[in-house]
């Protein structure tokens, strides 16, 4: 048995023997806990300000529920705290970590926040959206991780490793740029989704037909770079159609400086290439 | 045996026995004309400017290649032009159609600029994106089509339908605004793609992990309107994240004001479900 097996299933008996505290019960909370019970890990509270997100996520992860800051225990080994960007700053100088390792999943925070309430923290940031109705498949999600000390780093390498093999070290500037970059990936590209909608329902027809788009377009870049994949009338700044398609966005202002924008835009980044 | 299962039956025979002439010999003709010969459909000529592309469909389409719009013959039942939006106009003075019904295959161009060169015409307005290096399942595929006559639209579809049963009549006008629509879906969502993989590039990270996020966020509006799989810090106007992010992208104007404009329409977007 070489050292490196060997120190694996020493730092997964850890893990599995560690008591893991939730501070939240949103979307990300849900499924990582879920995920991460099944297989094998272990937890000791569920905070949430909703008395029933937390009496249902604790339920599921057979442990307690709170509601206050106060009642988190000091005693857990892990602390996660799964709360909105601009609500776990407000609620860490509340809550007593006791000698805990303490992480948070924030993309836009730095992991400097933590320092001032436990020696040793770090970050879990997993880049995928998670949603209520859809079940996400951790083992396809990349991790960005980060934390304070060594020992620290791995015990959150170890906890992530039993759901994803994607595991990369990034530090809080890149974690800030890897969020800004997911919501144009997501968030935005979100938004032209239902720009695409309304312009087909304006039209008397039924938006479901735009969806196998949705998805080729998506599909498209799993093997071919953005910039080879782009297609339409921007490339060639065909301006007979672009400037017919802005007509047709006159009662769509906001829209049009979109389009325009944006045109410009694939037609300069497609000059790049040639 | 029903009339319709009768007239199906007729018609299939007919479309069988119709010689069919490609004019033009990209992404679309390859995938349309093969996938056409794969059902059964025999053609009789391909053109294309290009000597190697038109030989090239021509050899897997089994029929004869030709380089000069004059040299298109006149004797076809069927020809599907298939050439760019700003070539097709000044392409048509020059082809001599004779007796056949002539389709275009453009979304932003009217179905009447066909009307000058032939009595019988339409168009077949596939709702997806083609590209060499991807094979489209065309039965996934939604077709709009639009005719001249009543018996023009039934060869049309009866055409389509070998290939796809997503078949929708449209007018020229709904096709421009389906071409906008797809535009914004396809072209404008991959320009997104660009701009996320670039910030993740520019902070020496890999941008294949973007991948999980893409893919993820369009297989969440097949079965959830865009408007109620909307997440991120732009549904709350998130000020502190706002202001935080736009500072990143100071070194890209153009992708700020992308930013401002969007960040404001998901809020506004929200808003109006709430």
């Amino acid at each position: 048995m070489g050292e490196g097996t060997f120190k694996s299933i020493w730092q997964n008996r850890i893990i599995e023997g560690m008591d893991i505290c939730l501070i939240g019960a949103g979307n990300l909370a849900t499924q990582l806990g879920t995920a991460l019970a099944s297989k094998g890990c272990a937890f000791s509270q569920v905070y949430s300000r909703t008395e029933l997100s937390a009496r249902k996520l604790a339920d599921a992860l057979n442990c307690e529920a709170v509601t206050q800051l106060n009642q988190i225990s000091p005693r857990a080994d892990l602390y996660i705290c799964l709360l909105k960007d601009d609500v776990l700053p407000k609620a860490l100088p509340q809550i007593n970590f006791g000698k805990g390792l303490v992480v948070h999943t924030a993309g836009s925070l730095p992991m400097r926040i933590l320092e001032a309430y436990t020696s040793d923290y770090g970050v879990i940031y997993p880049l995928q959206t998670f949603s209520k109705q859809r079940k996400v498949d951790f083992s396809e999600v990349p991790f960005f991780i980060e934390a304070a000390s060594p020992e620290g780093l791995e015990t959150i390498r170890g906890l992530v490793s039993k759901l994803s093999d994607i595991i990369i070290p990034a530090n809080s500037d890149q974690r800030q740029y890897l969020h800004l970059s997911a919501v144009f990936a997501n968030n935005f590209v979100n938004y032209l989704y239902m720009v695409a909608e309304d312009l087909v329902n304006e039209q008397g027809l039924d938006p479901k037909y735009l969806l196998p788009l949705i998805k080729e377009t998506a599909c498209k870049v799993q093997d071919l770079s953005p910039r080879m994949a782009q297609t339409g009338p921007a490339i060639r700044y065909d301006t007979i159609i672009i400037d017919k398609q802005l007509e047709l966005l006159q009662n769509h202002p906001d829209w049009k400086s979109l389009y325009e924008i944006i045109s410009k835009g694939i037609h300069q980044q497609v000059q790049e290439i040639y």
